[in-house]
């Protein structure tokens, strides 16, 4: 029995696989005007000259029910000719760009390079894929995360992320063009009007505060927070002290912090009213509590589009969106 | 029997598909070391912003054993799944982009932004492709072939070409850059070493005569003409008045002159010694040689790898290459 609500409002912000995830799960249960889904593009990268937003694309190819099932990035039925090709000619073929996916960052490139802006381009990308909800990067203007680590000074994200497979030890990050970065067209307004904003389980280093660094972002969720106890929550992406994708727990303990769902909720503290910890880690919730933070506890992971719905309906209803 | 040449130099002038297949043909007979082929790169655009050479990559595809047997251009074995991806999100599709063959313009267009020549990365993607004899670009300057319509006005080569589909009728041609293009390294000491030079069957207008206008080409070879009675033979790429592919016989009847090998033989008047014609135009044969050219009468269709083979050995027999 599947209730689709009519009237609130809900902002969810999210970064690759885990962050795709639960999106989908909240579009497969909302309206699609009552959800935004405003993604991270500070690992988006410049690749053989074209223009690369590895975040915008799992959400969208997500959403549109196209991504590869088993890796969760890249779509579904994908094949390999190119970078067969391009291995023939000595290319670097770190990055798996595949014939399907080449399409999109072709065509993003092309229009991009005749004026249009990142958000424009995403709109009408989710237009022709069939996605409904709206989907926006988190600003039009470039931001790039910088990985400072102990081996190799400042890495691009990619070169860390793909190329180097997350091996070199973090010691913190920047966000290089954020200064000068602003929202993104409709990124404030939806904010403005949301009655929830879903912190998706995406990496809290690299996926969700390259968003909340965007000047704006999280100054309009304090301030909708202050004046309207606006709930903000955020899902963990660590369980057990592990994560089910990516490198957010070797982050946490290189940069000298015990990996947790308890640290995720320390890392937000201030900003968000609510927290989702995984059922396996029931033993912090007083612990999260303890900081003022409303908790719910339930199974976060989410094998299956089952999964999504289920675990996108608890957080709709713990926050008073669905009754 | 094959015997394969020991001493005496070859130089073959190419265009696309036609110009390919001879090369082909002359590369099965002769040691590689004795053949260089000398590529027309006026039909090279800038898509997607990626640096496409057709006519490079024709004649490397088919030395290499990788061209598409059907076409003629393009790779054997091809999928088309990043076009078909591009024409779901509106892109430009008019220009077929093969998955295989993306590597190679991914690539060559990579190595171009590195600061890499034409010329560089051309003999680094024949050595990838086990391409052993040598394949020159004209020019490593940019050349772009206009085609002047009556409708048009100044269209570049490959929207006339591929996107118009050779539909507008053709007054004249220009070709942009070419007062400051420099024939390729190699290009010059080839055509000095030459005992023998090829004017595949390509299109005379718009394949041959772009390499001839690079500054110090055509002059090179007037001068071993005169100097050495250097062999110069061209082979039609005109049959009974039609061309096999591409619009070389459409184009003479829109500018004016009436399609034959006699028209084709008239527009290398002054700088070839030698004609070869197909035997279906037997009966021209007077007509070309009173233009005090010799003349070869063959079948000139390459429908196999044999009949490539077969009319390369006839012209290299006659022209005194091979005993």
């Amino acid at each position: 029995m599947k209730s689709k609500d009519q009237g609130k409002k809900v902002v969810a912000l999210a970064g690759g696989v885990g962050g795709a995830k639960l999106a989908d799960g909240l579009a497969q249960t909302l309206n699609p005007e009552r959800l935004t889904v405003i993604v991270n593009t500070g690992d988006d990268f410049e690749h053989f000259n074209l223009h690369i937003s590895p975040d915008l694309d799992t959400v969208c190819y997500t959403l549109a029910g196209k991504a590869n099932p088993i890796t969760g990035w890249g779509l579904a039925g994908e094949s390999w000719n190119m970078l067969e090709g391009l291995g023939i000619l000595g290319g670097p073929t770190w990055f798996r760009l595949g014939d399907r996916d080449l399409a999109t960052h072709l065509e993003r490139t092309r229009r991009l390079r005749q004026g249009q802006t990142l958000s424009q381009v995403t709109r009408d990308f989710c237009r022709a894929w069939g996605v409904t909800v709206r989907v926006l990067p988190m600003s039009d203007q470039p931001v790039r995360t910088i990985v400072l680590s102990a081996e190799h000074d400042a890495l691009p994200f990619q070169d860390y992320f793909v190329r180097l497979q997350c091996r070199p030890r973090v010691r913190g990050f920047r966000f290089e063009g954020i200064e000068t970065a602003q929202p993104a067209p409709g990124v404030l307004s939806a904010l403005h009007e949301a009655n929830c904003v879903i912190l998706c389980p995406s990496n809290p280093w690299v996926s969700l505060d390259p968003i909340l660094a965007v000047p704006g972002i999280r100054e309009a969720l304090l301030r909708r927070r202050e004046t309207d106890r606006l709930p903000v929550i955020a899902v963990t992406p660590i369980i057990r002290g592990e994560t089910i994708k990516g490198p957010a727990a070797k982050m946490y303990t290189e940069l000298g912090i015990q990996p947790s769902a308890l640290a995720v909720a320390r890392h937000y503290c201030g900003l968000i009213s609510a927290f989702v910890l995984d059922s396996q880690d029931e033993a912090l919730q007083p612990e999260i509590a303890a900081l003022g933070i409303d908790t719910l506890v339930e199974d976060t992971i989410m094998k299956t589009p089952h999964d999504r719905q289920r675990l996108a309906r608890k957080i709709l209803e713990f926050t008073g969106i669905l009754p």
